[in-house]
């Protein structure tokens, strides 16, 4: 039997350096692939990755037809890392060359490797890293906001922005931290070392590793089809955030998953999923975010609960330089 | 000998479904049992194990009488998690079926169990979790501001919340993430598995780990009375808070255990503690928090330096939702 | 061939109850050493060891000639704890036994194992821990803010507090939470129990154990050559700080880490890391923080985008009590 053709509301065939394509026996799953093979999946950022992977997870988060991601790499690596073809100018701004260091080209400077970890932050579907092979530099730190990263257990892993004479970028001196802890975090971050996935320092950041690179992505896509078919997309989708995004205190805690518990408690997904615990059968829930979520009243003054910062577009260039 | 009958200013035995004892050989340790074993310890919420736990708490908190409390289950089970008797509306509000999504019954939403959670984590008295058999649901978050957790190595360990079609409550999306990072807490939160407690993505969150069940209670018991017996009351709970409610920066947090050195450094319990070591000899703490904290002058101007969210009796209902 | 002789902006041989040496091989290597051997290096306050550490880190901070510190102790011990030679008082304040309590003498109060902890914590330069030996209460808690911590694995680590009627200080309780988990801290530091560091509840918070406390100082040692030898001094400095002086949010995160790449980026160390790394040859990074970052006017109106609350000093008494 041929799979049905899904209606999408978006295109997901246009993208540059990336490709994305849909599980025939799951069609929920989406799987972006980095797709320059022969340069080791090299990230390029303007008009490349960087802009086609914040399109791809804007649109999956607004999009009820996807309800887990799988990101990995075409051919033999995940990503390199930076395309260093400009050489010792990769990361320098070429506008700054003509007046270095002025508060005009600072003001704008937006890292592209974080604008993609931020999409990715953004995204309320869930997310998987499928690490096939070398993911080094933004390669790695791109991967930290995703919910679950498996790795092929000889891939070669390496925080090395303090050998190349820049910093950690892409968020991860946020993400990092919190995944793993500072220790291991400043062990990896300050030695800049390339470790396989199976060292001990990189313990707690990996959901699985495998032993070959093919057996990574079949474990992400096992992963995906379960959580795909057994848990809630609405549950999934509040309960990442409520750990990302959640409050300082566990008072303001509680007022905030109180909340999350009423709506869930009195939806249908709710019903379904003790109904069909309790009856001993494959469940079957319904929820999308944007049709249960963004579409429903009783979310409205409280979700999204966390505040966005502006970092997208040209900025207002008259406010103090430490907020923009 | 018989031991000596102790005055306690709270009644211990007038509880619902929850039962609290204190050991004969040191009545400074309580033992709060859940207490429905033909139900597998299913917990109740209004009228039933949150108000009871709530109320235990508050006592043990302001009862210079309690020095440590171990919690854990009667039976073959700990918690096996939310009583789903009422079925597919187990999670819902009676209230909302009337006006589902109404903000009037959003603004009341206060989850149980998660002021189960704020009662044990406000109190200053240190709480050991003897995890005997399966913590499932809020069986398990409810554990997570206790301050060790010690496990039977077969119990089944369950958030199993996006099964349910609701979301990880109980204050656990605050409190899982800083007990073990938010790596593994994805991995536990996002599929929703039950785990026995021997599971490497669970390791980080267990003191101790024992081959049977009746080990694990007595092991909790053990632990009890070591710090019962060797540790100032007033110093652990100074040292508990200074953690789970500590500042946002290392020059705040020093300004905070300042003033805390200061106040214990010149206690009688501090020139004990170092006398007993330098001759040798056991310790006998004589200090409580009632006497020599709450009733002692030089805590107040900053004591308690960590601000309370109103989260019991009715919200105030004009302030803006994402407030209450 | 002789060693060049290095001017240095700061005097380095004038400390009490410390000392400082830089290696011959790499004169930007200083190991300070903690120097009471027949005290087994008990810690010492005013006029010891806090206020000689406070002010060689302060030193170090702002040396261009300085580029990794190892920290270490004379003899068989790392260092014993706080000198107990006052017996009871120890811990208590001379000033205080007039008036024991008064509002006056808290708002002084300033821990002095917190001064040399947030010395450390606000040096630019990357600090090695060589836990040569045993490590108790404020031996091990300045430690914290350290970037790595290499100990012999039979050196005993203790966070005895409770047991001496006290409390956790030197800002343990915000560092040690975040290098380690919650988890974990509060197993350490409720117990207040001796452990070896080869124990499990400590893996997490060291980056090498060794066989026997001469390797661990000889770790040590090839460590900061490692480091001194390949990565960019401005880069360590940037990234350490991003990891422990972030915002709150990943896209306050974003704003601050595009800043750091911007000014990365543009700088001679960024070239040269590139392009030694296409050519596969051994990197020559130049810069500095005094000259690259203090001097630089790229980084003014963001450069430390971290507040410092005044810590040192007498403290205007006129603020309410919670604020000094």
């Amino acid at each position: 039997m041929a799979p049905s053709v899904i209606a999408r509301p978006f295109r997901y065939d246009d993208f540059t350096h990336i490709k994305v394509d849909f599980l025939t026996d799951d069609p929920r799953i989406a799987v972006l692939t980095l797709n320059r093979p022969e340069k080791l999946n090299a990230w390029t950022d303007v008009n490349g990755m960087s802009q086609s992977i914040v399109r791809a997870f804007n649109q999956f988060d607004k999009d009820d037809t996807v309800k887990v991601i799988v990101v990995t790499g075409a051919g033999r690596a995940f990503c390199a890392g930076a395309d260093l073809s400009a050489g010792g100018a990769t990361f320098g701004d070429a506008n700054a060359t003509e007046n270095p260091g002025s508060a005009r080209n600072i003001r704008n400077a937006r890292d592209g490797g974080g604008q993609a970890a931020l999409a990715i932050s953004r995204c309320r579907k869930v997310v998987i890293g499928a690490i096939n092979g070398p993911a080094v530099g933004i390669g790695i730190t791109f991967t930290l906001p995703m919910d679950f990263r498996i790795a092929y257990k000889g891939a070669k892993i390496g925080f090395v922005f303090v050998r190349r004479g820049i910093v950690p970028e892409a968020t991860s001196t946020y993400h990092l931290p919190r995944l793993i802890g500072h220790s291991r975090t400043l062990s990896l971050m300050l030695t800049g070392e390339v470790f396989p996935a199976s060292h001990p320092l990189l313990s707690l950041l990996f959901y699985q590793l495998t032993d070959t690179p093919e057996a990574c992505v079949a474990a992400a896509l096992d992963l995906a089809r379960n959580l795909a078919k057994k848990n809630s997309t609405v549950s999934m989708a509040l309960a990442k955030h409520l750990v990302w995004k959640g409050t300082a205190t566990p008072e303001e805690q509680h007022l905030l998953d109180s909340k999350a518990m009423y709506t869930t408690g009195n939806s249908v997904d709710s019903a379904e999923g003790v109904q069909s615990f309790l009856e001993k059968r494959e469940v079957n829930f319904k929820g999308g975010v944007v049709k249960d979520i963004d579409n429903n009243p009783v979310y409205s003054g409280w979700y999204p609960w966390w505040g966005r910062v502006s970092t997208e577009g040209v900025p207002n260039l008259t406010e103090p330089l430490h907020k923009l």
